[in-house]
């Protein structure tokens, strides 16, 4: 909190996205161009996971009611399995998975906190922003791993998680407070800068070709589905 | 944290317990004369399933190394099927969970916030000794139930849950330090009045009658099971 609030006055400046973009609009990447390097690729994923399974726990201990701890829990309960899942696929390859997901642990912690917000409906919103920017994100970047590997993996990750109940916890809130919206509003816009960041660390790790025009629609993609999220909560983006 | 310190201050006499009870020594008793309420029991074993996972999580979050990490979120994940699976059963008698569970709530919060401790270790050793008390005792009261709830409530809190992970967590971190092993048997020690206490309230919230005599015996096979336990840790109960 203490660190957040801190990182906060350092950064006035908000990321500032194009206002609504239709979906069809969007030149669609072929992701089977980009090849991430399997193991890597499984370890930043499992730890993401990881991630999203604490911050869920938080919402969980920290819910206001019963009926928010038991839709939250269950959300908590997939993040943990797609974690555990893709830490399954790790071992096949015969590698600890602690060895492989620890390169990624201090940024993955340090967005964790930087996503987890000032009360309980900023860190509902944070997760819902980055859990649906990135599970989108890992599940389309592997379409570039061996095929069985693949299918795997989108299976995995396919797993329905946090998203229906986050925004229906969400929009609930929202509706009957123009100043939560207001506050949610811009809490969501200032996710996008390091959710985008730690998206653009996951090709930096398996490929150390300057991918970065390549990459440039899958981000305006994100940012588009992202933009769609926060319309579906009466939030401007 | 603050408020448990607040509450071991104004406790400085810790329950004493008699040294070294041997399990045969024990009458063992006959749970199914104890009938509980089904919906109130398992709303109570519910939500305290409900707080193991949320310490449980917690000490995910504030594990020091990756493999205590998983080796935890594991069990995390077994305590919240455990939540589910009883909130499963709750539902089969046309009731909302959550209106069964609101009563045991108050009562259960406190207990896991007294149960939390000072660090990493204590909070472990409040899951350890908590959850090896009570999914025992939970279990047991089972048996009085009707024979196929029994047996299912019986099968869903028989998963294996937390007890070996934090058995070698523990015991490696108590064998390299004497003064944690101090520290942790005597918090240990303290634990067990409290969690009496909520196995009591578990028969009292389902039986108007006073089964004080007859479940007795319970409570000291249940001290003798917390005295195992600790020394296979090497600690002094």
């Amino acid at each position: 909190m203490v660190l957040w609030s801190k990182r906060r006055m350092q950064r006035p400046e908000l990321p500032r996205l194009r206002p609504r973009v239709a979906p069809t609009e969007l030149a669609k990447v072929d992701f089977t161009e980009l090849v991430p390097d399997a193991v890597p690729f499984l370890g930043q994923a499992a730890y993401i996971q990881l991630e999203f399974f604490e911050s869920l726990a938080k919402s969980v201990a920290t819910a206001p009611t019963l009926p928010s701890k038991e839709g939250l829990s269950r959300a908590a309960g997939a993040a943990l399995r797609k974690h555990h899942a893709l830490i399954a696929e790790i071992r096949r390859f015969g590698v600890e998975p602690d060895d492989v997901m620890a390169p990624f642990a201090p940024a993955a912690d340090r967005f964790r906190q930087a996503s987890a917000g000032a009360d309980w409906y900023e860190l509902l919103l944070g997760i819902h922003v980055t859990s649906g920017m990135l599970d989108d994100y890992f599940s389309r970047l592997a379409e570039g791993l061996p095929a069985d590997l693949a299918a795997r993996v989108r299976a995995i990750l396919a797993e329905e998680g946090s998203a229906a109940v986050l925004h229906d916890e969400l929009r609930t809130a929202v509706e009957g407070s123009p100043a939560l919206s207001d506050r949610l509003a811009l809490w969501g816009r200032s996710l996008v800068g390091d959710t985008l960041l730690i998206a653009r660390s996951a090709l930096r790790a398996s490929d150390s070709a300057d991918r970065g025009a390549e990459v440039e629609p899958v981000f305006t993609e994100l940012i588009a589905a992202h933009t769609r999220r926060m319309d579906a909560l009466g939030l401007t983006a």
